[in-house]
């Protein structure tokens, strides 16, 4: 019988994690600082009852193997991120790693068919520098290490700087990706952080692929003009064009699919009495298939271009930040998808809305994706949860999944 | 033949007033500031060419007087204010107070029937504590001292503090009202500060009254949510309520009159990859009728509720301000429509959408204003600007009402 995954004590783990490294507000593992330093010390202590020891990469990545039979076999890697936002969650990415690393607990009892590698990607939520994906992206070569040295964290301090003071040069962070020469696969087991499980009483589900992301700023820009004094045919009020390009960029999912945002939305002067001749809109349009986000950009231009025609505004666009949609792996996510039927009784597929390592590590080598259902689908604050139940099944599934995995 | 105003000089005052007081910024006069005190002292150096002396009032108001004929008779007031904003206009109420001087000046020959009053208000534009009409609400007696104390500049100064610089005991100010008893009537030039008469051709208008404000701010709470993994059906975007219930409030004047605007808009936490969880919206309402303003304020919160409900968004009003419609002295409205017809051929009427100080005059005296048009609709900038021979012809106009007010 294959090694069974011990679900509580991976539970247990989790609590002893946010209990080090969380307060009243939540989860404190920020990236490239002390919480995060102390998440590791844990992971390492944890690594060392299987006498296995970490290594970290170029990218700050850290990695450590159980040897299987066949060392010569490429390895399976399981993991996710230790880090978190401020005040996050205590499974956000947590989950992923402690889970992986109860997998390598299960079979340090003998020797996996093939070795299995836990990685613990640096830097998944870009909290500190507002790069996410840092190690993922260094290990795929997406990361672009010329635009990564101008960041700086809220103090001011350049990234380069303060990654050094972890052995990171961002020169060479990129050099990470020699480690996917030695690997097969790579799976990830992560929350929703969405209500769609809930809503639909799914406890694990496998993740079909991560949604592509258009997202950019819009400027309206009219007249400001006096409240009182400016008739309602003379004005070119720069609000009304952003507010009616919000509502017609929000209504655009119920034919596309998908979702799409209009988060931030900024007027000048910004006054009561002052008509708005200047407005700012953001744009993060979300659709896992490619197509279809291409009409959502299109549709979302033509409204924005409506809206400004409509209140004699002229329109400029500026990018933000764009990703194609990422698929896993087919036969993987078939894998996953049995693994849930076996473990949790159906077969439940759904694609991200979110980004995850997952997506980098798709570029790369086969990759695939479970998650466990968030709670009132809340994620980023102390509030995070998913029922223990829901926990065991997910992380079973996983377990399951590796097995599955392992025996082809 | 009764006195005749001299344009061409009043211009020429305003040119000097705007060389002595103003940059390339456009004109420095806020009130109680030294740029205001200058206006002052060339107003003074203008009056003393007159033999005029000025005298300030408790609200820090200035008075100069040419006696009539019938020094018993109550005596007729011209004016408006030499304050203007930061990088204000040339014309915005310096206009109405060198067009009075003009008036005095064109009646200094002989004695007028009865007195002529000169009154340059204190703090119209309210731009150092943010309390319009200072002066003329003092004045007419609905200032609320006790309101205005805690008032306090961008230096943190309290209002009491620098008035009292300038001579003004806030406490006392009211006490400016008593001056009321000897006058008869109010009569102010201004500026339109819009485009409606340029749009019209009109060179120079009757105003009927000033507009009744309805100022408030709409809360909208939803719920934050992440970008990626909020289904479109599970959102309560707080941004999407504001933005519905900004286009419906700008709507409102194609069935009531007026105007409405929502210039400030702030969301939260307003970033891109975040559903909006809270939503603040400014609405101005403005209309001439008290009816029309009522209803205008009933379907503004009907708009709000119903964009509300349409987002799942919780919904809080807060006050900012209120003033009813204030309709100028039938009587002196006919004979400023008179004066217009009989000077520029036509006479044109219009409501202001500004407020002024004769709204605030006319709670306790007969008020009448004119207005000059405003090229482009500019004003509170340097651009401002009236075509001189428009100017002409608005200030001989002032100067015909005065000798129909004084005939009478």
């Amino acid at each position: 019988m294959a090694p069974a995954i011990d679900a509580a004590r991976v539970i247990a783990d989790l609590r002893e994690l946010a209990r080090r490294t969380g307060d009243e507000g939540g989860a404190q593992r920020v990236c490239w600082t002390r919480g995060w330093e102390s998440a590791r010390d844990f992971l390492r202590e944890l690594l060392g009852e299987l006498d296995l020891a970490a290594e970290v990469d170029e990218a700050g990545n850290l990695w450590a193997r159980l040897e299987g039979a066949n060392p010569d076999a490429p390895a399976l890697a399981l993991g996710s991120h230790l880090d978190s936002v401020p005040d996050g969650g205590w499974l956000d990415g947590s989950l992923g790693v402690l889970a992986a690393l109860g997998a390598l607990r299960a079979h340090a009892q003998g020797a996996p068919p093939r070795s299995l590698i836990l990685v613990d990607w640096a830097d998944e939520e870009g909290s500190r520098f507002g790069r996410s994906l840092f190690g993922s992206s260094a290990f795929s070569g997406s990361l672009d290490p010329v635009q990564a040295r101008d960041l700086r964290d809220a103090d001011g301090r350049p990234m380069a700087e303060v990654l050094a003071e972890y052995g990171v040069e961002l020169e060479r962070a990129r050099e990470s990706g020699a480690r996917a020469a030695g690997l097969s696969a790579y799976l990830e087991l992560h929350i929703e952080q969405g209500p769609r499980m809930e809503a639909a009483g799914r406890r694990v589900a496998a993740v079909s692929g991560c949604a592509g992301v258009e997202r950019f700023r819009l400027t309206f820009r009219g007249q400001a003009s006096h409240a009182g004094t400016t008739p309602m045919d003379a004005r070119r009020d720069a609000g009304l064009a952003a507010a009616q390009a919000a509502l017609a960029i929000g209504a655009i999912p119920a034919a596309e699919g998908g979702v799409a945002t209009t988060g931030e939305l900024r007027l000048e002067p910004g006054i009561p009495t002052a008509v708005a001749g200047k407005a700012e809109l953001s744009v993060d349009l979300r659709n896992p298939e490619a197509p279809a986000l291409a009409r959502m950009l299109a549709a979302a231009r033509a409204a924005a271009a409506a809206a400004a025609g409509r209140h004699g505004c002229e329109l400029t666009e500026s990018p933000l930040w764009r990703i194609e949609p990422i698929p896993f792996d087919p036969e993987l996510l078939g894998a996953a998808r049995d693994a849930c039927a076996s473990v949790a009784g159906s077969a439940a597929e759904l694609a991200s809305g979110a980004l995850h390592d997952a997506a980098e590590v798709a570029r790369v080598l086969p990759a695939a994706m479970l998650f466990a259902p968030s709670r009132g689908g809340i994620s980023h604050a102390a509030e995070e949860d998913t029922d223990e139940a829901d926990l065991a099944i997910a992380i079973e599934t996983l377990g399951e999944l590796v097995n599955r995995v392992l025996a082809r």
